[in-house]
């Protein structure tokens, strides 16, 4: 059985982490970390608990929950983990890391874009970006630190990934409108959160500024084999799960001059796509949809050529709680345990 | 591996029999029935379904069925499974029915509330109630017909059932005000079920005269062996699924004349429910939420006993696509094949 | 013109004030109170007031603003006003006060509920309790304080009115089911209060404890003339606004033995209400629903007679920030003015 | 008194007209046309008009029509007011249609995108485009006949419409995601628009495919005298009203190679909609929310230069029944009948 701990437990991407490893059968929980509610049992923080779990929440000590743990999952603020981590607890227990800390190799950019000083900078080049399906053959028992991607990081790169990789598309035309539902803003007590500031409005946010970006244009760089730099534009919608996509970029033109046809982007999707069992590429004219997955593991994703303006839209779908957060964070702890890679992520999406 | 068949699966209820069994160990299913969607595939209805359901959709011919399956699921509309139900059919498979054909004992009633003839009443009396909770022990082997509850009824029931039962309450006060998500109306295509009709709104409807009513009213006459009749006060909700039942009693005072203490009516619930596993009575000061059941066959009770008036007000919560309808149809197979009563249903509420 | 000044100016129900007082032709607002964004833009904190509201907030000096104002609105916290009201300021200017401090005339009664001191309790005599419909002899050009009803007051009380008035009911039967939006919580940052806890969720709260029992209970008994004690139930519904009454009471039989027809019970509402622009009493067998005076300063009541258990059943709607709260101050304050009763609040409701 | 006319007064646009034109004091209706409800009592279909609107439904008979009315609104489906339209109707009455019969002045780009004939083409030419903020000065007492726009049409070409006609974007790089509420999608009853369908889910739909595309192209065509070419991705999102657009488009450099500034290109707006009522173009930082603008006439934009990649980005929002559809028809009505422009339309956005 695999001790798992988690920091950060009483957020909603620690409580979906206790809710997917409730139905795991090869971990259990040892630690419920969380900073704000000490001594309180776990179920008075998420009622959905109760009777499921009895323990109550403790610090955030990552020394000390490094002799406990075979695993940490840390969900956490960003500077969080970058200002405890060592080369000791790193020794003695493996760190998947929810947070944005290790995530982007070039420490410059990260603390451009963050706004803080990086802490330990020298685990950075360790560090996997642990998004699976495509750095699987990275993520062994020999790895130390898992950077677990952003739910819109996640969503945006395998939407795009497929047609980057293999040039079909110019990389430098990119643009992702993204919209994500409220939980994607954690559980923090503030106006713009308010049920009645959500509701029944629809707004765009961080414009050009937003955090997640150069993690996109980084891994779809090394994708591409070239400097990416795209559009991303976050918005805000009014439902509590869920991420959906819209990507737009050239498609590029075939030696004879037409475009690649739906067919033709579709085999490449496949290539990529066609043996993993989290990302469901869709037949033709279907476009996904946020509740399709909801709850789940898997990415939808679906495509149109449109052939008046030559380029590609591609959209993808997933639940950012889950793919987007605490579901990968599961698959990059069972991939580095050696465990089945969808041990406990063989969720069906709940409808309606 | 029990082999299962669902008539109306393309329904909601029928949908969520779908993703349970999905995950059940013991079933699988053999038969996707939908009227409507004849030879197509399933996933093309419900996408969720997408690379998880490969079947087509069938017809709703029980007879072939029976050939075919150890057990049917009936979620039809009121009136189908009267009309065709026979001997011959009971005599080779097991019938979990969702609708309400069974559930009445009187058929006068049934006929009065449901306006349409029964047709087969002769099964009636055989037709064993599935609220497992309180019938498990005439759930067995042997019991060929289940009549499922409906979604209100098993809430409504529940959470007064022990206090019935005791003679704690005075079953003449009872008023259940219950409101449901709008799952429960089902996937009909008409303009109050629309988006824009629901949303930012709610009504009370069915007043005086919803049938779920005599069904809560015989099961509770049960109980406290006695005739009941109450008000009963359906109303629709924004949101999808859940079921929150607020009901209103008088209790009974004490020999000294005071009313019992909460904690005497904690201990009351806790006789009946402490060993329950789906049923979780909540502490002092609790109230149930819906979103705390979420996706789950847990139904949450909370009580308050009121000094001022004399009464208790007992609130109930639960999925009612699940606890409501197919977690509770699966919990009724589960009884029925002799298996683990929670196979399958081991779902940890999804929040938020 | 007259000049009305708000404390409290940036909370949901001072944000409707303003809404409303900018289509109103006589009144106009010279003083915009908000304790949090002092010196902060009025349309920074409510962005729809961009280009019509060029003001800044200002502070809550009751006894400044009492120089330039002819009428000041407070939508302030429980105690604010009794801790800062005085006879100098009253003899300026008209006070109506959307805090519940001078609602209550038994000055204990408010203490125990509110659990606070009161202040000034020489004021709550000569307070006019503002539900105008029935009190609207009493507002007059000499009143100097009117104490504005609380949401689920306004709607609880006029729903049962003129049953109570007439004794057409026990009023000791009498329970109130009362569901609201959730703009009623206010606009503090509370995580209960937050989009992803509140949407696709519904819960009680405050059950047999909340504030606005005793002033319902005090109300009543005015008007059947003798002591009422209910049981009132809050619930948190997600949208943002509307609030519904179910109300349950036994029916008083006529001297025959027989109940009242649903015409009779018809009659009596007709009586009361057949003049008031703002309650709509529902044709037979039409359930109100909030969606349908939502935005505006309607009332909607209909009541269904079961014969089956001898009660009625009552159902009122309203907006509770327009009926609820500024509608109904602006109604008084028309009142206070001599001016049309409904100026400014000639407004049809949205929907959808 | 202006006598108005509706024919489709039953679907949500003709709802909301009939909500307006309440409200306003140059216009009565005096026809309440609805295919599906003759007969019917208004307030029936739409309760929230009960004790406002006692007229009962009509048919929608236009030349029976067009003797009683000095104005007709078509809130029709496509193809309806083409097929019986005349000379001799035309003659009479003004018509404002709110449909796209007479928008797209290439009769056979209009036959292409919509799929039907068109049976007038006659009267393409003469039909003014009754954008009110761009072709104000055709809009006069001889206009005969209103193409009023569609909603995301409305929202895209104002949020695009100086940047394209001063030549600051390239207008062949434009990209136009578009989010709608989903009162846009009618009150026809469909599954896909049923609650549970839309509640917590969100997809794109008619991507490269959606009828206002060739619209927008060509209103954008006009004001850059160019042919312009442009991705259109309608997306449906759970709220009642609101569009908010988000457009993406290269930023011409300077001279100098530099990007203009946010300052240059907010002059640029500036000189278009300075004097706009109804168009209110945003400060620095700001995004435009669907919740600021909901109920009223507003057009919110505000946009961001990117700097990293060269673009703009452009965005834009509005309430798709007011200033989408309704709002904008009565405009246009005040226009024709040389009223104030904002006469029935100072309404203040609704919030929360």
């Amino acid at each position: 059985m695999i001790r798992a701990g988690i920091i950060g437990a009483t957020g909603y991407a620690g409580g979906e982490l206790v809710r997917l490893l409730a139905g795991h059968k090869e971990a259990e929980i040892v630690w419920y970390g969380s900073h704000s509610y000490i001594d309180k049992k776990y179920y008075e923080v998420y009622r959905n608990m109760f009777r499921i779990v009895e323990d109550v929440c403790r610090d955030d000590n990552l020394s000390e929950l490094a002799e406990q743990a075979d695993v940490i999952f840390t969900a956490t603020p960003q500077g969080f983990l970058a200002g405890v981590l060592t080369e000791e607890i790193l020794n003695k227990v493996k760190i998947i890391d929810l947070s944005a800390d290790y995530r982007i190799k070039d420490v410059a950019v990260y603390e451009q874009w963050y706004g803080i000083e990086h802490k330990s900078p020298q685990f950075i080049q360790e560090a996997v970006y642990g998004l699976c399906e495509l750095n699987r053959s990275q993520i062994t028992g020999s790895t130390r630190l898992i950077a677990n991607p952003g739910c819109y990081t996640t969503c945006s790169i395998l939407t795009a990934y497929p047609l980057v990789k293999e040039g079909m598309i110019d990389a430098g035309t990119l643009i992702v409108d993204a919209k994500s539902g409220t939980s994607g803003a954690g559980r923090g007590a503030k106006v713009p959160n308010l049920f009645c500031e959500v509701n029944e409005n629809m707004k765009a946010y961080g414009v050009a500024s937003h955090r997640h970006t150069p993690e996109i244009e980084e891994q779809l760089g090394y994708a591409g084999n070239c400097r990416v730099t795209i559009n991303f534009t976050p918005h805000l919608v009014p439902m509590n799960r869920g991420i959906l996509v819209t990507e737009y970029a050239d498609l590029k033109r075939k030696a004879d001059g037409t475009l690649p046809s739906w067919d033709e982007v579709k085999a490449v999707y496949d290539r990529y796509y066609g043996d993993e069992k989290f990302v469901r590429v869709l037949e033709k004219g279907c476009c996904p949809e946020t509740k399709w997955v909801e709850g789940s593991n898997y990415v939808d994703i679906g495509f149109v050529v449109d052939e008046r303006t030559g380029r590609v839209i591609m959209m993808g779908a997933l639940d950012n709680l889950v793919k987007g957060a605490a579901g990968q964070a599961v698959q990059n702890m069972n991939l580095l345990f050696g465990l089945k890679e969808s041990e406990g992520l063989e969720l069906v999406p709940c409808f309606p």
